[in-house]
């Protein structure tokens, strides 16, 4: 495989300095030239670093002017109430859903699994992409039992929330039982969805949601953009 | 960059057999022509998704016998008290860790803010790596307050426990206040130590763990191989 290039880290050290605040949105971040002192390598390395970073929609270059933070990577809290729009109005932005396909089918075995189903029920099955101020931040299937909610995916073109759509399913409040996350690389199809390049890395998270009593509704897989977003743990919980 | 090569999104499905228990450790993989047809790739193709399983530690080819699974990816737990000899044992593995280096130096701004510390103030410093069974699954740099832990890093050399370390210093409890989960590719230092290929997924995860009175006691970062660490939310906590 070939060498990490320096400009990687240093794309991947001023992207943690912005997720932690040492630059803000709107801010300028340092001329090229201090740049290249501080991380010791010449100038061109800092542009080609700054270049990965405006394609991954971070930061912005003024003409003239410098370049500045266009967007923070999102925080995204992980606990017992998982709820997308949620998670992304409290951080200020703007959050959507693109539906890309739905469809109804039988179960795979750890799909059945997953969701206590006898193997080969009928699930529906929700692929989409989710996006903060307009910038995709992950794609996600997610996957219901169709015996159970007939009228699910109706549902989820007309409010384009799961949770909305579970409510007029009759779900009124649904927790996460356990979520499993590991790193990946992005695949060609969704480095295309994400806008990130190929091999990006990307965070996977599995996750299963159940009702009041403890049944499983949602068995959902998230692909997020490893750049644009950082789970988080515990805190304000 | 480069297209992801089919090769190794068939490694990452069957790394996912492998994490969901399809097959477990010391199971027989299926033959090449069957993981071909699965596939629809040709069987050179499957080699070289089993070599780079192998190369990772996850299988082994045993010469005329077939491809047995090697290891488990490890369910790392990550909740209000995150242990790692107590959540690596959990998982039937057996943990060990390599002191790299220690040092005693002033605290960075990022450091002394997550510490709740005077800018300048002296911080032990500990870079080590996670084993377990052998394996390394992380590398990770904790920063303790040096003026509050004066003997810390005696105390970590001899018992190599954080817990144990931290227990001689007066602390009997402390608890995780919030991780931060994001993915990365890994420099050439870190896949050296974690023994992956350079430019491999990597979870990065950072961490602040605090006293009974909420005082951060510890500022950590832990760099773990994506392929071999599954990190986990919830579930039996």
């Amino acid at each position: 495989m070939a060498r990490t290039p320096v400009w990687k880290s240093i794309a991947g050290t001023l992207t943690d300095d912005i997720a932690q605040g040492r630059y803000d949105t709107g801010d300028k971040l340092p001329a090229e030239a201090q740049l290249a002192a501080r991380f010791g390598v010449n100038r061109h390395t800092v542009r080609r670093a700054l270049a990965e970073m405006a394609a991954g929609g971070l930061v912005h270059a003024r003409r003239g002017a410098g370049v500045f933070v266009a967007a923070k990577p999102t925080d995204y809290p992980i606990g017992k109430r998982v709820r997308f729009h949620q998670n992304i109005s409290k951080g200020g932005q703007t959050p959507a859903k693109q539906i890309l396909t739905t469809e109804t089918r039988a179960a795979s075995a750890g799909e059945a699994a997953a969701l206590a189903l006898p193997p080969g029920d009928p699930v529906h099955v929700y692929d989409g992409l989710s996006l903060a101020d307009g910038q995709p931040i992950a794609l996600f299937q997610s996957i219901f039992p169709a015996k159970r909610f007939p009228e699910m995916l109706t549902a989820l073109e007309e409010t384009q929330s799961v949770t909305a759509a579970l409510q007029r399913c009759g779900i009124e409040d649904y927790t996460r039982s356990e979520t499993r996350i590991t790193a990946r690389q992005a695949t060609a199809t969704q480095a295309l969805h994400l806008r990130v390049p190929e091999g990006a890395p990307i965070l996977r998270t599995t996750g299963i949601n159940v009702d009041a009593k403890g049944i499983p509704i949602e068995y959902g897989r998230t692909w997020f953009a490893g750049d644009r977003v950082t789970l988080t743990v515990g805190g304000d919980e």
